[in-house]
């Protein structure tokens, strides 16, 4: 048996291609339902047949939705068995989900949805939908989810089944999430081969501003330094540290926008850092220019002990 | 017939081992001879058949070689058939290529030997590589080389014989340099598989400080910086903008401090980029922020233009 009757991904990118398609690998749910508002992605995909049905309707798609009539012995805490991943970029994410839960209110009572996302940032977001949607209303849950697993490239062309495997999915559950509901995203993620954290949506924030949004904003600024007659002389070494720079201007502007305090720490701390680095050269203080690339050394063949990158 | 009777590779890690392997791939010297101060790499060199015969004696490598027998017409402008090259950390470079050129001087007369490195600095190497010898000193000719191709890895057990395929090697010739020498350089780096450029050696150093030891150096503090608990959350996209902190510190200690008023330049240039792009965030001007992120990107995914990498 599946875990859901029913998963409808909103937005059909690079990430929630990645999601139906892992879903449909997996058979995790009995019909996927995917919702873009770009008809090129809706034809891929169901080229790719990462969706057993494709429409620009959201409100066609979650109507559409329908949950197992209860049984006799049916309590409000089964778990719900209709989920909807919201994949959209991050600064579309909270009306969304508002849309979503609306379109389920309006529709058959007695349904059961469970609403997540992949948003790169988790407060915002978890404020704004945890605020509105309470877990009384319609039947209809909300719970931040972030997979680290991102790619450069956008699009559902760039989507791939087993995008998740080895990676970390991190689940941002608050005081109002109930805990079946918590487990069985969980399994969710487990399923389609990540591990699983959970924290607290502003400690996920202030993380990520750390691990992942300062190194897009180095990233982006050497790639955006880089002059031209250079180019040829850009090795691999140059386009690794700049891989990220290709990610989309719009996401990523909306990303920053919604953590920025988080961000600016990181940036002014790195900031000192490389003032720090730079009067170590200065100095020529080369014990001093050792031991931080030692530690560098030390830290990043550390993270090969996590699952591979 | 091959490009050269023998080729010594002084140096057998991660780049002097490609060397020697795609050179015995694409049948370029009769023989070739391994130097390496450490066992482990001679013998690693041997089992991967990478080089014919492996010393830890550079004079006794040196000494080995031999050159055909000039026939009548000889003339001293016939290219060089013994190659060396010196594959060593940067900061050996110049006492080693010295070494290399008084063996082969106290050894037979009529040689005719080109020496050449893979360093990632070349204004140092070939002041001090120039100055001593010269062009006419024993048939023995230094010309510098880089073959912008690293790995993070070290050691001969990540050396690769397709390492050079679609990269770019410079060559740094100066006014004391044959015509021929640097056409026979070409032409092998080119049976490597890699594009070749000529470049002064000061400007060479100028622009590598951007495209290659600046990345090094913000890669390798992004690493640093990394706090235990954060270390579950880097995922992909911190991994790649860190994937050259795994250098060997003390090779890129030396990278360095062999050309640190380019570097310094290239730092400051990036600090200042960095406190403009921390203040355009926090005046919270998201257009400016878009604005970066799109040129950013357009720079990045011009690169995929040149050769892959």
């Amino acid at each position: 048996m599946s875990l859901f009757s029913r998963i409808t991904i909103v937005g059909l990118g690079a990430i929630g291609g990645s999601v139906a398609l892992a879903i449909k690998q997996r058979g995790l749910a009995e019909r996927v339902v995917g919702v873009d508002w770009h008809q090129p992605a809706l034809r891929a995909a169901l080229r790719r047949e990462a969706v057993d049905h494709a429409t620009m309707s959201l409100e066609e798609a979650v109507r559409g939705l329908h949950c197992p009539t209860p049984g006799p012995g049916s309590t409000s805490t089964l778990p719900p068995r209709e989920l909807v991943v919201v994949a959209t970029p991050v600064g579309l994410i909270p009306k969304t989900v508002h849309q979503v839960a609306e379109a389920v209110c309006s529709s058959a009572a007695g349904r059961d949805v469970l609403i997540t996302d992949v948003g790169s940032t988790k407060a915002t977001v978890c404020a704004e939908c945890g605020t509105e949607l309470s877990p009384l209303s319609g039947g209809c849950r909300f719970l931040g989810g972030h997979p680290i697993a991102g790619t450069e490239r956008t699009g559902l062309e760039h989507a791939e089944a087993d995008l998740f495997e080895g990676r970390l999915a991190v689940l941002t559950p608050t005081a109002a999430n109930r805990d079946h509901d918590v487990a069985l995203l969980v399994r969710f993620w487990q399923e389609l081969g990540a591990r699983v954290l959970c924290l607290d949506p502003e400690e996920h924030d202030r993380i990520l501003a750390r691990t992942s949004h300062l190194p897009h904003l180095l990233s982006a600024l050497l790639a955006e330094r880089l002059q031209s007659p250079d180019a040829p002389y850009a090795g691999p070494g140059f386009r690794s540290t700049t891989r990220l720079a290709s990610g989309g201007p719009v996401l990523w502007r909306d990303i920053v926008s919604s953590n920025i305090d988080s961000i600016l720490e990181a940036l002014r701390d790195y900031e000192s850092g490389l003032q720090h680095l730079r009067e170590t050269i200065e100095r020529q203080d080369w014990d001093g220019v050792r031991a931080l690339l030692e530690s560098a050394k030390r830290n990043r063949d550390a993270l090969e002990t996590f699952a591979t990158a």
